[in-house]
């Protein structure tokens, strides 16, 4: 394969997969998301490492295709999982256009690194079986459907949305969900400052206010356990 | 740690993490899925291993106290993540109740694997800014609220979804969605026989037919692209 796009996952570099690693190390042109763990970046030692910030997704594309035309060994280190409200389908598209050969290796997304390092079980037997995954606003700009979510069963997550937390807590409780629900900010998981609060759609934007980006907001039962979730969100993955 | 519950990945044993793949080669008890690569079991060569098979949960829960209470280093290995519907939440339960120290160790699940090994983007900028995942049946046996799903929109996700196929496209067709919506299914991703059969609501069920499982159903308009869901369904991650 000429160019690979790989998920580097949440944070901690030793949550990459071993094949996306064997890639990282034995690349000739590497390029990284701002949000990807230096120690990843450091283990493709003797590659150009190019990083992704300043860089609009053009010519993130044109750079792949260039340097995958002349068959040199690309490695696109993305955090989380490149496809998961990533654009690794533009980039693979831009590699399909141009003929290029690629490999895709997934990588863990926040979404299920949520429940192992914030200790939340996004699905649970006996009070959640559905999970509904969206961004905090759409990308065309208007307005969450707030009835339909409201309506929603199982656990809400939520990518993107700190920012907006108030309102978007304020209009799910307006739409029809209980103030009293439980609800769940995860900041930063993995990346050595990961913080996580729990509350109430009532509460949680208040208890949320200084947290940092990158962060979900899970909204539902799961998050009703803060004990459970203390005893896990004390354990860290690196050594 | 002395219990680590780890996520093995979709199947392909290069995709499990670099910890998780650490852990396994270190530990002294093995406690593994059904489908859980064998050549995953075989790095854990000092290691007694015990198959899950045959066990039920209350038996895996006491496996894992008991040697988790003699302070062995204990993995329990699962297939995809430990908490996309698998059950990972009441293992960690009864170690918590015990008093016996863990670490979670989280895996790619098959959700975030789908769009790398079988092509199908789950979320995309201008058609899918949502992803909704859920089981194909409810854990208490009722029917799916068709009505709900039919209005929900982006992509819908189904676990275990494959044996009722031909009734869950029926409900969403006959609750509102269209017969021409793209569906595909996705079978035994990354396992070495990995299938991907792409349609309509209205011919998925037909197409399916003989599917092998694990499988995963997809609906929605990111199904749509046949092509570039071939040129990447080609591709394999294992050299």
């Amino acid at each position: 394969m000429s160019v690979a796009i790989v998920g580097a996952g949440p944070g901690d570099p030793k949550l990459i997969t071993v094949r996306g690693l064997e890639l990282v190390e034995h690349c000739e042109v590497l390029v990284y998301d701002r949000l990807v763990s230096l120690e990843l970046v450091d283990r493709a030692s003797g590659a150009a490492r190019i990083s992704r910030e300043g860089l609009v997704q053009e010519e993130v594309n044109d750079l792949l295709v260039h340097h995958g035309r002349r068959g040199r060994r690309v490695v696109r280190l993305k955090g989380g999982d490149p496809f998961v409200f990533g654009r690794g389908s533009e980039e693979v598209e831009a590699l399909v256009s141009a003929g290029i050969p690629y490999e895709v290796v997934p990588g863990l997304s926040t979404l299920t690194a949520v429940p192992a390092l914030a200790g939340i079980p996004l699905t649970h037997r006996d009070t959640a079986s559905r999970v509904t995954v969206l961004t905090g606003t759409n990308a065309d700009g208007t307005e969450l459907d707030y009835d339909h979510l409201a309506a929603t069963p199982g656990t809400l997550v939520i990518f993107m949305g700190l920012r907006r937390l108030a309102t978007i807590a304020d209009n799910l409780i307006l739409a029809g969900r209980s103030v009293d629900e439980g609800a769940a900010v995860a900041s930063r998981l993995s990346l050595g400052d990961a913080c996580v609060r729990t509350g109430t759609l009532g509460t949680i934007a208040r208890r949320a206010e200084g947290m940092a980006t990158p962060a979900v907001v899970i909204v539902g039962d799961v998050a009703r356990h803060p004990d459970r979730l203390r005893s896990l969100a004390t354990r860290t993955l690196v050594d």
